[in-house]
């Protein structure tokens, strides 16, 4: 939640909104983050906005090349995911701490981790461009076979994992929960191998460390469909 | 530079590696931000240690999956080029001012710059790939087309530049400067056309106000080859 003012008079709540996809992918962090921080935000999609292209197209400062997410604060319009979920960690604490932690070192490990989940995440990239269903979802569970690009990068993500990430909670820990589950089921991405993240054990455990956080279970309690895999394992 | 202590007494330095190719690509922020910091480093590329690849994969708490560059700072490893230069960032000043902002939304404007580059670069990567030389020219030649997807992003990055980006060093301009000469004649890149940033007056602008920058200038003075597109052009 955001400071309180010098003055000790609590600062006014900005309005926000975030203009994405209905499913989770990158537009989840910042929606997340949010939700842990207790400021309501507009969740615009193009299920709640018949006008979401055009209008995306006019508040994006990159024109027609504007990709989403997109945040807007008041009315100034934040473009670039990882730059706005940094600039949001920095006035959202948890535990009284910022999300994006003021230490250096500890600044460095979360930004470090969400560029490991990059990592992982780029070799999918290039499956949205196959146009056979078929061929396709071969392609995405090839991702995850044993000398699969994925897998090279799962297993460097559990044992990273394994260190201090669970100590304390940062946009890099919520980056890395958000952007793993969209390969846990359900899931918006067809053919992804229902046990894609079973066996990595401390993939498991961060996930259920992060989603069992009283505002995560929260945020997710009264969500379903992909939100579903979001909640903690069973 | 590091700062002073809070006793008034100077920190001791530390001892810097970068490990990464003789190319400039994401090993050069690096370098230069150090240059610009005035902090000696070790430039250690497989020319100067026939062991590079054995030592780089020993060093990398990644292992065998670990990429380049990888900075060293008294024998702790430092992978991840970008969290790594807000490391930096954080640390190194530049006419008083940290070369990452302190505050918020001068950061978030960095590492927007950071992110929008990102987008740039990212459609030439499909093009390391193609095994046939020519086959290889022709795709990156398409890249800067009217139409190619790099062009689309030049001018989104020219458009950008215009705003208040040229009024303070930061690591987003020192990235944005290292990451497009990669697209600058000389370069290491076949089939890049020879005028691909001529049309684009305020990346011209950028370059010439980040090459004449006094440590910018002094670095780049006596190398030459690929380095040469590092200076103020003539």
């Amino acid at each position: 939640m955001f400071c309180c003012s010098q003055t000790g008079v609590a600062a006014e709540v900005p309005d926000y909104e975030v203009l994405y996809f209905p499913i989770t992918a990158l537009g989840e962090p910042l929606r997340l983050t949010l939700a842990i921080g207790g400021l309501p935000f507009k969740d615009t999609t193009p299920k709640t906005d018949p006008n979401f292209g055009t209008r995306k197209n006019l508040l994006s400062p990159y024109g027609d090349a504007g990709q989403v997410p997109l945040l807007v604060v008041d009315g100034k319009v934040y473009p670039q995911c990882r730059a706005t979920l940094t600039y949001l960690g920095k006035k959202v604490k948890y535990e009284s701490s910022p999300l994006y932690p003021q230490d250096p070192r500890e600044a460095y490990a979360s930004d470090e981790l969400i560029e490991l989940i990059e990592d992982f995440r780029k070799p999918m990239g290039a499956t949205f461009a196959i146009k056979d269903q078929a061929e396709k979802e071969a392609a995405r569970a090839a991702m995850f076979a044993p000398d699969g690009p994925m897998t090279k990068w799962l297993k460097v993500i559990d044992k990273r994992l394994a260190s201090d990430a669970m100590k304390k909670l940062t946009i890099g820990n919520i980056y890395a929960f958000c952007v793993i589950n969209m390969f846990r089921q359900p899931t918006f991405l067809d053919g992804v191998p229902k046990d894609a993240l079973a066996p990595y054990q401390n993939i498991t455990k961060h996930h259920n460390w992060v989603a069992s956080l009283p505002p995560v279970l929260a945020y997710y309690k009264d969500k379903d469909g992909i939100r579903d895999a979001f909640k903690p394992l069973a």
